[in-house]
C-alpha cells in the first residue's frame, strides 16, 4: 500500500462516478464489456460490504443513437434528402436514460444485486429539506444493500444549455457526483474516465507524466491540461476543479481510467493508479513534492559535476564520507537501535561503524577507474581515437539486505562518478535514512545532495522503472521474485542474478580427503549463500568404492540434510527431492549419481542457474574438459564454490554477483558501474566516400592515468 | 499476419463456442464484463460482413446459482440442518437457458444486434430432413444479420448422462460446436476457454510452451493435456478431439483464450493467437515442425561444440564459408535477382560475392577472440583466478537492411563461437534463404547446421523473445520503432541504438574553412546514416562575424534543406524546426544558435541521442572541456561525425552501434559478441569463514593466447 493512500484503509462509502467516455463507444453505442467489467467490481466491493454509490453519465448519447435509428426508419427517402437537424438534447436523454437503467439493471440482478435510480437536477438541491431526505433516502438503499444510480434528471432540467452552462450548485457529472460524496458524507470520490489520469502535459506528449497526487500549491499552474476528454461534457479543468471542492470538503478524490478492468478494486487497496486529491497532500513528505522523475534528473546533474572533478576531489570526498560516518556513531546507532527492536536483527556498535568507515577510506586509495585509456589507435595520420573509462550515469538499486550495502554502494558510486538511486527494506527504513543524510551531508555543494536519493516507498519504483531516458542500469539485490519481476518490467538493462544453484562435482579421480572438505566447505560455511552449494553429483565409482557414504557422513555429521536424485534412490535412503532446480539456502542439498564427467555437465546446464560450480579431481585433462565447456560464470577446479565472491577475488567493493552474460558476470566490482566512451582527436579529416584520409589502424602506447 | 493463418482471408462464416469457464465466473454468477467484451468483437465483425454463429454454454452454471438462491430463501431453518441434495441438471438447465438468453438479447440490443435461439438435441441430428432444415433456418437468419445463438437442449435431452457421455453425433458444446461447423460450411470456428490454447505440458509448468499450429503427426502422443478446464464439462482432451473432427471436415479451428478482450478479432485478422488445427497443417514449412524453441536450444547445444573446437578449426570453418560463397554464386545471383525485381534495389554480381567472400576470410584471419585471458590473479599460494573471454551463447538478430549483413553477422558469430537466430527483411526473402543454406552447408558435422537458424515468419518474434533462458543478446537493426517495440517486450537484453541525432558544435574560435569541410562531410557523405549529422549547432559570434552565413551557403549549395531554432528565426529566414529532437535521414538539417560551449553541451543532453557529437575548434581547452563533458558514445574533436564506424575504427567487422550504456557502447565489433568466465584453479582450498587461506591478491602476468 502507497504510504499516500493509507486513508484507504478507514473507507467505508465510496461514490464512483463514469464518465461518457467510460459508459458510450465511439459509435454511440454502449460499451457493454466495460459496464460489465466495472459491475463486477462493485458487486464484489458491495458484497464486502463497502457502500457503493453510482453516479453515471451516458443517457443522452445512449439516447440520441436511439432517436437517429427511430428517425431514420420513419424518414421517406425525400426526407433524407434534406438537410438534418440536430436531435433535441433533452428528448435524447428521456429515451437514453430509459435504455441504460434497463442495462444496469439486468446487469446487476445478473449479479444478485438490486440497484435503484434517482435522478436529480441542480434545483432540487436549493431546498434544504431536499437534502435531509435525500440523506435518508440514500441510507436506507444502502441498508439494504441496493447500489443507488445518480444522474442528472437533464430531461426535466430547467437550465438554459445543460451542457455549456458551469454555474449553479453543479453543473455535470463530475461535480453532481463531487457534490453528492460531500452532502452524503462519503469517504472516497472515485472519477473514472478515459485517460489514466491527470498529466503534467497533453496525456499524447511522451513527456508528459501522470501526477500521483495533486498538490494544489504545486500543480494549479503548472499543469497544461490538454483537451476535452474524448467525449462527453467534462473536460479535465472542469473535473478538476470538481475533485478540489470534494477534496477541501474532505472527501478525497481519486480520477482513474474506466478501461481497465481492475481499477476500482486497485484504488481500494491502496495502489498508487490514477491521480489523488486529498485536502492534506501539501503536508505530506517531500517525495510527493519531489517526484522520481525529478529525483532521477537531479542524480544525473550531480553525477555529471561529480565526474568532471580531478580524482583527488574525488578521494577527498569519500575521506569526509568515512570521517562523517564516524562522526554520527550516535545518531547512527541510535536509529538502527530502533529498526533493530521490530526486526531482532544484530545491532550497530562503535566498531561496525568504525569498519564501515574504513571500506570507504579503502574506496577512497583505490585506483581512479574513471578516465582511464583502455586503447589507443592511430586511424591515420594526426587522427587518434581512444576508448576511456566513464560512469554509467546514474544507477537505480533495490536492496532488501542490511544498511551496510547502502554505504558501500553510495562509496562506490562516489568513486566511479556515478548518480544513485536506493530503495532499501522497510526493516531498516530509520537506518538507511540516517546513513543517507550522514553521506549526503558529506558531499560537496560543487555536486550536491541529490547525487543520492533514497527512495520510501516501494510504490515509486514502477514509475522509475519507466524512466529508461535518465537511468542507466537497475541492479535489485534480493530474492528471485524481486529481479523477476523487475526483469519484465522496465525497458532499463538489470544486472543481478536470480537463483544460486552452485554444484560440486566430485570425479571417479577426485582425492576423497580434499573433496570432504571442499563439499563441506560449500555447503556449511554460509549455507544461505548464493555462491553455497545446493547439488553435490557424485561419479558413480564412488558409489561401488563408499567414497559416496563417506562425503555423506561427513555432511549428515555436520547436521546436512540430504534429498537423493532418481538415481540415488534405493542406493542411500533419503527423502527425495521434488526437482533439481532447487536452491536451499539452507544446511540442505541434493545428491545425485552421474555415469561420467559429460553427464556432469549436462545436468549442470539443464538445472543449474549458471552461478558457480566445482570439479573435484586429481585428473588434469578432466579437469580442463570441465573448466572449457561449463557455461556459467564461475568455474573452479579443486577449491570451495565459496570464493565466488568480489573480496575473495579481490575486486574490493562489491555491488553483487551477476548471472547475466551482459556487461558484467559473475562478481561485480566497480567495473560494472562504469562504461566507456570513444575520443577521436582529429586536425579536420573527413570522410569522403572514405577516400578522405588513408587508414593506418595502428595500434599505440595507452598511458594509464588521464 | 502469420504465413500459417493466411486462410483468414477468405472466411466469411464463423462458428464461435464459448465455454462455461467463460461466461460463467468463479462463483457461478455470469461473467458479464466478459461477455459483453466477447459481444462488442462480435457486433464489430457482424457489421463488417461476416456471419456470425455463436454457441454457448452456461446456462446449467447460471441455473444452478439461481435454484440454490431459490430453494434457501423457501427453506426453513430446519431444512438448511438436513444434508442437501445436489440440484438436478436438467432443471438448473431450464432455469439458467431463460436467463442467460435474457442477458444476451439485452445485450446484443443495445450493440443494434438481432439474435436468436437454437436449441438442439443430440438426437435431431439423426434425422436428415432436419439438417436440411436447420442450415436453411441459419442461412435466412444470417441473410437479416440476425446471430444465431445455439446450446445443446440440456432440458429435454434424453442422453442418460448428458455431462459424461462422450458418446453420440455430440456430447458437449464442443462437439456441438465442431458439428455445427461441419454441417453449417463454415470457414472457420473458434472455441473460446480459460487457457490461451494447447499447451506441450500442464499450462501451469513454465517449461510448457504453447502450441500455435497443432500436427496431429506430430503432437497426438507428445502432449500431456493436463487437467480438465476449471469449470464446465469439456476438458482439454475432447476439445482437440472436436476440434481435429472440424478440422479433418474442412473447417480450420482456432482455440484461444477467452478472457482478453481482443481475441476474435485477433484470430480473424491472422494473427498468432491461440492453437489452430488445420488439416494442411502437417504439410506447412518446417519452422512449425521445428518451434521456434527448439530452433534456439539447437543453436545453444551447436555452439557448445563450436566454442571447443581449436582456434585453427574455426578459422578452417570461416574459409569454407568463403569458398562456399563463391561456389554457389549462381545461385546466390539467382535467386538475389528474384528480390530485386520486386525492390528496385541493386542486385548483386560476382565482384560484390568475391568480396564478401574476402570479408569473410579477413574474419578468419583475425586474432582468437576467445579463450583470451584477460587478467590472471593469485588469490593465495597455489590458488590462481583467471578472468577468460568466452561466446555469449545465443544471439537473435533482426536485421532489415541488405543480405549482405547476414554474411557479416553470420561470420561473427562463428569467429565469436555464438549461436545464431537470424531474421531477415521480406523484401530480402530469397537472397536470405540461399544465403543461409551455402553458408551451414559448410559448418562441420561436429559442430552441426543448426548453429545458424533462420526464422522466416515476422510472428515467431514474440516467441523468440520469451526465451530468456535460451538467447543471451538480442540485436536488432532497423527503425527505431523496431527496436523499442523489442527493448519493451523482453527481458532478454538488447542491444542498439533507436536514433541517431549527431551534432556538429562550431564554436567561435574554429577554422572556418575545416568547419565547412566537416559539416558538409558530417550531413551529405551519407545522409541517411545513423552517424550523419541532424543538428548543426553555431555560436553566437559566428552570426556577426557572417561565418554562420558562410556555412548555411555551403550546405545550400550542396542542396541540403535548413530548418531554424528559435534562436536563428529572423537572422536568417528557413522554414521552422517543429523539434530539436528529430532525425532526418536525408539531406535536410536543423541550425540552431547557442551563447557558449555549455549551452552547446546541454542542447546536445536535452535532444540529442547519444551518438555521436563533434565540436569545431582551434581552442584545445574549449575541445577538452567538450570531450570530457558531453555524454554521448563518441566525441569528436575536428572530425566528420562519419568516421563513427566499426570498420573506420578498425574494429573489423561491425554488429551495429549501440548507443546503451551496458555492455557495448559505439561501433560494436566482435567484443560485443563476448562475455567472460572466471575460472579457478586450486589445490583444495577451502573459505572456512576467511580463515581458510591468506590472501595475497597478487596480479600475475598474463599470456595472451589459450
Amino acid at each position: 500500500m502507497d504510504p499516500t493512500r493509507a486513508f484507504v484503509k478507514n473507507v467505508k462509502r465510496v461514490v464512483v462516478k463514469v464518465g461518457t467516455a467510460v459508459v458510450t463507444r465511439d459509435d454511440g453505442r454502449l460499451a457493454v464489456g466495460r459496464l460489465g467489467a466495472i459491475f463486477e467490481q462493485l458487486e464484489k466491493l458491495n458484497s464486502q460490504g463497502f457502500e457503493i454509490i453510482l453516479v453515471t453519465s451516458g443517457a443522452v448519447g445512449a439516447g440520441r443513437q436511439r432517436l437517429k435509428y427511430r428517425k431514420m426508419i420513419n424518414s421517406s427517402f425525400a426526407d433524407l434528402q434534406k438537410p438534418q437537424v440536430e436531435l433535441d438534447g433533452k428528448a435524447c436523454a428521456a429515451v437514453g436514460q430509459n435504455g441504460l437503467m434497463a442495462l444496469y439493471d439486468i446487469l446487476f440482478s445478473q449479479l444478485d444485486v438490486t440497484s435503484s435510480q434517482l435522478l436529480v437536477t441542480d434545483n432540487d438541491f436549493r431546498n434544504t429539506d431536499f437534502k435531509v431526505q435525500l440523506c435518508q433516502t440514500v441510507d436506507s438503499l444502502l441498508d439494504l444493500r441496493s447500489i443507488p444510480i445518480f444522474n442528472e434528471n437533464d430531461a426535466i432540467s430547467t437550465r438554459k444549455a445543460p451542457y455549456e452552462d458551469s454555474s449553479g450548485i453543479f453543473w455535470d457529472n463530475d461535480s453532481l457526483a463531487a457534490l453528492l460524496a460531500t452532502e452524503l458524507k462519503a469517504d472516497l470520490l472515485v472519477l473514472l474516465s478515459d485517460v489514466d489520469g491527470l498529466y503534467s502535459g497533453p496525456p499524447t506528449d511522451p513527456r508528459s507524466k501522470l501526477i500521483h497526487t495533486y498538490v494544489k500549491q504545486k500543480h494549479q499552474k503548472a499543469i497544461s491540461f490538454g483537451d476535452k476528454s474524448r467525449m462527453g461534457r467534462g473536460g479535465m479543468d472542469a473535473k478538476v476543479k470538481a475533485a478540489c471542492n470534494a477534496a477541501y470538503s474532505g472527501t478525497p478524490v481519486v480520477i482513474a481510467s474506466g478501461y481497465a478492468s481492475d481499477n476500482i478494486i486497485k484504488v481500494l487497496n491502496g495502489e498508487r493508479v490514477g491521480t489523488l486529491f486529498h485536502k492534506d497532500a501539501h503536508m505530506w513528505i517531500p517525495i510527493t513534492e519531489i517526484g522520481p522523475h525529478e529525483m532521477a534528473i537531479s542524480a544525473r546533474e550531480a553525477s555529471r559535476r561529480l565526474q568532471v572533478l580531478t580524482s583527488e576531489e574525488r578521494k577527498k570526498i569519500l575521506l569526509e564520507v568515512a570521517a562523517a560516518l564516524e562522526a554520527n556513531e550516535h545518531f547512527i546507532m541510535l536509529e538502527n537501535d530502533a529498526d533493530v527492536e521490530a526486526a531482532r536483527d544484530a545491532g550497530y556498535d562503535e566498531a561496525l561503524i568504525h569498519a564501515l568507515a574504513e571500506s570507504v577510506r579503502r574506496l577512497a586509495e583505490m585506483e581512479e577507474p574513471i578516465g582511464q585509456v583502455l586503447k589507443r589507435t592511430e586511424l591515420a595520420e594526426g587522427l587518434v581515437l581512444e576508448k576511456k573509462s566513464c560512469p554509467l550515469g546514474v544507477l537505480l538499486i533495490v536492496f532488501e539486505s542490511r544498511p551496510d550495502a547502502l554505504v558501500q554502494i553510495a562509496s562506490l558510486a562516489i568513486r566511479s562518478g556515478n548518480g544513485l538511486l536506493l530503495k532499501g527494506g522497510k526493516e531498516a527504513k530509520r537506518s538507511n535514512a540516517i546513513l543517507h543524510k550522514v553521506i549526503t551531508s558529506a558531499l560537496p555543494e560543487t555536486v550536491g545532495a541529490k547525487l543520492i536519493g533514497l527512495l520510501t516507498s516501494r510504490e515509486e519504483i514502477p514509475d522509475l522503472l519507466k524512466l529508461d531516458d535518465v537511468i542507466d542500469l537497475v541492479i535489485p539485490r534480493g530474492s528471485n521474485k524481486l529481479v523477476s519481476q523487475i526483469k519484465s518490467s522496465t525497458k532499463i538493462p538489470v544486472l543481478g542474478h536470480s537463483d544460486g544453484i552452485c554444484h560440486v562435482y566430485v570425479d571417479k579421480a577426485a582425492n576423497l580427503e580434499m573433496a570432504k572438505k571442499i563439499v563441506l566447505d560449500a555447503k556449511t560455511d554460509y549455507p544461505a549463500a548464493c555462491n553455497a552449494m545446493e547439488t553435490l553429483l557424485v561419479h558413480k565409482d564412488l558409489l561401488a568404492s563408499g567414497g559416496m557414504q563417506e562425503l555423506v557422513k561427513e555432511l549428515e555429521q555436520e547436521g546436512v540434510t540430504l534429498f537423493s536424485g532418481p538415481r540415488v534412490n534405493g542406493a542411500v535412503s533419503f527423502s527425495k527431492a521434488n526437482t533439481f532446480h532447487h536452491e536451499y539456502n539452507s544446511k540442505a542439498c541434493t545428491i545425485e549419481i552421474v555415469n561420467n564427467i559429460d553427464e556432469a555437465i549436462e545436468h549442470i546446464h539443464s538445472y543449474g542457474s549458471s552461478h558457480t560450480e566445482c570439479i573435484v579431481t586429481d585428473n588434469h585433462d578432466v579437469a580442463e574438459h570441465f573448466l572449457s565447456r561449463v557455461d556459467s560464470a564461475a568455474v573452479f577446479h579443486n577449491a570451495s564454490t565459496r570464493f565466488c565472491d568480489g573480496a575473495r577475488f579481490g575486486l574490493g567493493a562489491e555491488v553483487g554477483i551477476s548471472t547475466s552474460k551482459i556487461h558484467a558476470r559473475g562478481p561485480v566490482g566497480v567495473e560494472g558501474l562504469l562504461t566507456t566512451r570513444w575520443v577521436l582527436r582529429g586536425k579536420g579529416q573527413v570522410v569522403e566516400g572514405d577516400k578522405g584520409v588513408v587508414y593506418t589502424h595502428k595500434d599505440l602506447q595507452t598511458s594509464n592515468g588521464y
